[in-house]
């Protein structure tokens, strides 16, 4: 069988990848008196005169919702909620097995921003955090903003953040490999939706300053009216030498190319335009931007893909759970630039400087210190509020 | 330590007394691609074609929501949505033990009728059905009535009709034992919020046709414009011999006494004033309307509480497993008025009939079988849409 057929006969076996499982007994009369009536009136009382004690005596501590509305999910586009299902499940799969953290799949039934915004905003209380999944842009943007602002938890796109913090995690490590600095970097972006403009803002707070994005039509213009108002605000933050025309424009002499975009996006003569020791994210999943031997026969060093069969696989799964383990165990409200910042560098700070090479700048998803790693740095940079 | 030390106790332990656990492995390389991308590409497409096989591939085939706005918990009223969770959790505990359904505890952050149903039916996607719990009348009536007509899954308010299940079966029992057929009996309801006027219907629905509910004003009087409208139309229906006065005087010569309303509301006298061999309910919980051994002097034959401490206890947890486990692996998109009658029949018939006494009206709520009986009646009662 092929891994679609068994990922099809398996999904029907399982009947759901993940159940709810009960950590309080129910076998005795007592047992029922302690989990349900009358004595969990006590927890309900603490809780009613603090709702923080909500964080002791219910699951909200340690359980996110994993929130889509079906409108951009995997490649497949806009399938809506219940075609979204099979992914929000699987996530919540990886965050459980991955991180420890507790995930609730969400699939609502409307596109309509605001009416998302509220439905979230209703179901928090039950929730420590929300994962906002497979969500198109630009809406993705104004939603996780609105949620943000509206929310005492912290309210997360991982398709724009958890991409970024791991291409951003690799990114640091390529540098190594190669000899360059960021500050001497130039970096073009293909892809300018919610991937390409999170990836560009992460790593300007990093402090690379010479970011180009690109989208189907070229160059990102400032002021360019086509634009919606996330590439209004990121062409405005970027692009400082004002270059304009194609991507093949935004490719010669740059140091790193990253592609959120399309199969076969990059020619090898425009890999080989680039400058000397480059560096390329080809993550169009599953046919690459380009693929990494022609990548490399045009001159490039270190070529990253989403693909497991190539090296350095960008696979958001080293991030998303450590992050709201993370989050989580130091009762973040938000996560925050810094967080993300320290995330990548513990990323990047797993791969051993000894076997750091073209081959091996990001740890294997399978590697246990991760979760880990990854939580304990975002918890030591959660911002203190009192 | 008492019931109530220990609760608070284990609550804090437990923090949080469900958690998600997946089924699906994610331990290889092939884990990941079967379970997640690119293989979870898969089901989705099956779905996007065909969303009925969200059963097939999803959870949604057997899990619920249990959901609340925190309105009117237990005995604590309008404590709120983060407060209401340990009892929802609770709630999902008991559905997975007893019913071996899967549920997940949403405490909405909203009051507003619109707005809940609104919300509910945005996140109806991932469920299989909808469990209604504590929230207030007789915003609860609406609510549960615009959701069943919007959405094509069950939705069941347990306080509801989980409560007139299990008080049917038991007065089903009861009359067996006195020797009375129910269209000869007077009935006397004292409490008119949702689970009086929910057994008030399901007592009309079974054959009583002399019901006559009170509420702390006295008998609820027909055409009367205090009354909400649940109210009005429940006192349309009843009462047929317009009597009016007061719960004493609803109760004088009635053969059944069914009390979802305050502590000691019935005393030794009003008891005296029924008919020979009267059924009492006296569910107020912790201090029912009238103490048994009370009762039973004053000439009653059977008496049932909410207390485990006493025979006979109304349990809501001998009903409502069952019933979504039959509405689900049938895949009812409502529980009927038939559906709700056959569960209280089939949990009326577990107790065995040399068994049957004063005494031993309903089964316990650990007997292994009762999850299967309801089930199955309740499947079989399934009205066939086609």
């Amino acid at each position: 069988m092929t891994i679609d057929e068994k990922a099809l006969f398996l999904h029907k076996e399982w009947n759901g990848k993940l159940e709810t499982t009960p950590k309080a007994p129910v076998k005795t009369r007592e047992d029922l008196a302690i989990a349900y009536t009358p004595g969990v009136a006590e927890p309900c009382r603490k809780i009613a005169k603090d709702p923080e004690d909500a964080y002791v005596y219910t699951m909200k501590a340690n359980t996110i919702a994993v929130v889509s509305d079906g409108s951009a999910v995997l490649g497949l586009g806009n399938i809506g909620p219940y075609a979204a299902m099979p992914v929000m499940e699987g996530k919540c799969v990886l965050f459980k097995e991955f991180g420890g953290v507790n995930a609730v799949p969400i699939c609502l039934d409307t596109q309509d921003t605001d009416e998302i915004v509220k439905a979230v905003t209703y179901l928090a209380p039950a929730f420590g955090g929300i994962n906002l999944e497979d969500i198109s842009a630009p809406r993705c943007f104004e939603i996780e903003q609105r949620l943000n602002d509206a929310l005492p938890i912290p309210v997360f796109h991982d398709d724009q953040h958890g991409t970024a913090i791991v291409v951003l995690a690799g990114t640091i490590n390529a540098l190594q490999v190669v000899g360059k600095e960021k500050e001497a970097c130039r970096v073009a972006i293909n892809g300018a939706g919610s991937a390409g403009i999170a990836i560009a803002r992460l790593l300007l707070s990093y402090g690379f300053t010479d970011i180009v994005l690109c989208n189907r039509r070229g160059i990102l213009a400032k002021g360019d009216p086509a634009l919606n108002s996330a590439q209004q605000k990121i062409a405005a933050d970027t692009n400082p030498r004002n270059l304009s025309g194609s991507l093949a424009d935004a490719l010669k002499g740059a140091d790193i190319f990253i592609g959120v975009s399309g199969p076969n996006t990059v020619t090898a003569e425009m890999a080989a335009s680039m400058n000397h020791d480059a560096i390329l994210f080809a993550m169009a999943n599953p046919i690459p931007e380009i693929m990494p031997d022609v990548a490399k026969a045009a001159g490039a060093r270190v070529v990253g893909t989403g693909r497991s069969d190539f090296p350095n696989q960008v696979n958001n799964v080293i991030a998303f759970p450590g992050i709201f383990k993370g989050a989580l165990e130091g009762r973040a409200s938000r996560i925050t630039e810094e967080m993300k910042l320290a995330a990548a560098k513990a990323i990047a700070g797993l791969v051993p400087k000894e076997q750091l090479c073209e081959d091996f700048i990001l740890p294997e998803p399978f590697d246990p210190r991760i979760a880990q790693a990854v939580s304990q740095a975002v918890k030591a940079h959660i911002p203190n509020e009192d």
